[in-house]
């Protein structure tokens, strides 16, 4: 496994690779879960050469959000992954990815605004803008993420297709505790009594599905319901939304292909999750 | 000289290139003049393969501007460039480029707000875009543009070097008529009494490198002699600007590093010009 921590040696690893070998990529924020090493799992068993990014990328952050409280260990990270077959590590700083005059920036129409992107001004935009610098950067055959970010798989798939970029996302089953609370370096910061209570995000899902499945194709009750369980848990629902699973549009009654978005403030802690509407669609 | 007019034709050219023969791109929206054919020619020296693209970018043209009004004739460009060393001419068309549910844009702050992007809002997200795009899709290792466009190719320079990308622009000089005249394709919308209108961008540019040379540095004084020059001559002036020529900000007072931006209407045409203030700089 080697580190990489400036662009000059990327440049040696994209000239040094064969065009033979394919690269996988699974670009993080570091404070890895076992949701990210299924990540990695997956770019091991599908490409020969695998590369994990990590970096805090502060263009995805509001002026009021948690980019300093993040949480960051490197050394923990870098254990985590050398037990798996991960071929570089690349750790850019702020730096070197955003110099002083640094102007560009990639916007993804709609998508960008709704859901995550109205609660959250600008982090799209600085989502989609830092990995198309990966990508430039990284060359890779694949990109291994996380359905858990599902309005940002759908917007990197779109920005990724849009640019002509050869890159294709594998998009990866939600990891989740034993007790169905999705993977998340943001789990680090519940209490105990949060920890429990996030796990309303998890039942309110399973909660649709299954009224779903019953028959329940009136989306004000579903919501309702999904509202109720969550303010009973303690928690406070940011949005609520059944969206079509390809384009994120809300759709007025739900089918198998809709797919329920959430995001939930359990205290001082914004968590967000997603799930197919029934098993039809994963 | 091969023509591609699919991305699938595109793909193969990537496929059969060598990973050491250059690939010189010189992007145009047709109707070529000699402006465009010093980009070929200086493309032909500098690369080992040349590969010219001829589309009308429609998202750089405002809605009430001259996007179906803009002169087409493939057939002559072909003719043009059998003269040179071409080795592709890329010809995609609108529904390739930006096909059903497009949503990806590029922007490059404060540089597209100012001047020619002051004047046509949105045109520099247009360029800067499909250049993006194209640049995506030919992968080159110099893209050949002129200097007459100075203000997109200093935007351009910028995402490159933001987005991280290897491609690097050879900035040609500005091909001009016999008697002064900026090459462009839209002189062709010019009457006979316009041409020769016309040709007071030009005379006002030299005035002021004249005046400049003679020691005059307020540019207030400069500016007026400028728009007294333009206007006797029947143009009306859109803006007439004296910037650092690298970061394009607005200068207090003009130095051997200014250059000159300017944009005239002539009757129903919008012509730009630019030049340095002093030889020191090209």
């Amino acid at each position: 496994m080697e580190l990489l921590t400036s662009l000059e040696q990327l440049q040696a690893f994209n000239q040094q690779r064969s065009p033979q070998q394919t690269v996988g990529f699974v670009p993080t924020m570091g404070y890895l879960h076992a949701g990210h090493l299924s990540l990695v799992k997956a770019a091991n068993q599908q490409c020969d050469l695998t590369l994990v990014s990590i970096f805090v990328n502060p263009s995805q952050f509001g002026p009021n959000e948690d980019l300093s409280a993040y949480p960051r260990d490197l050394d923990r990270d870098l254990a985590m992954l050398a037990e798996y077959k991960v071929d570089y590590v690349f750790f850019p700083d702020v730096q070197m990815m955003y110099p002083p005059g640094y102007k560009t920036w990639i916007t993804v129409q709609e998508l960008t605004d709704t859901f995550c992107g109205a609660s959250r001004p600008g982090h799209f935009t600085g989502v989609a803008t830092v990995v198309l610098k990966l990508v430039n950067l990284v060359r890779p055959h694949l990109m291994f993420m996380g359905e858990k970010d599902y309005q940002q798989i759908v917007i990197l798939e779109t920005m990724l297709r849009d640019l002509n970029l050869p890159a294709r996302i594998v998009r990866c089953p939600i990891v989740r505790e034993p007790d169905g609370l999705a993977m998340s370096s943001r789990n680090a910061y519940l209490s105990e009594t949060e920890r429990s209570q996030a796990l309303c995000l998890y039942n309110a899902l399973s909660l649709a599905r299954m009224l779903y499945t019953a028959g329940e194709r009136n989306i004000t009750i579903l919501k309702a319901q999904m509202t109720a369980l969550i303010e009973q848990s303690g928690g406070k629902p940011d949005y609520i939304a059944f969206v079509d699973k390809d384009t994120l549009e809300e759709v007025e009654s739900p089918a198998d292909n809709t797919r329920i978005l959430l995001a939930v403030h359990i205290g001082r802690t914004r968590l967000i999750d997603n799930a197919s509407i029934c098993d039809n669609y994963r």
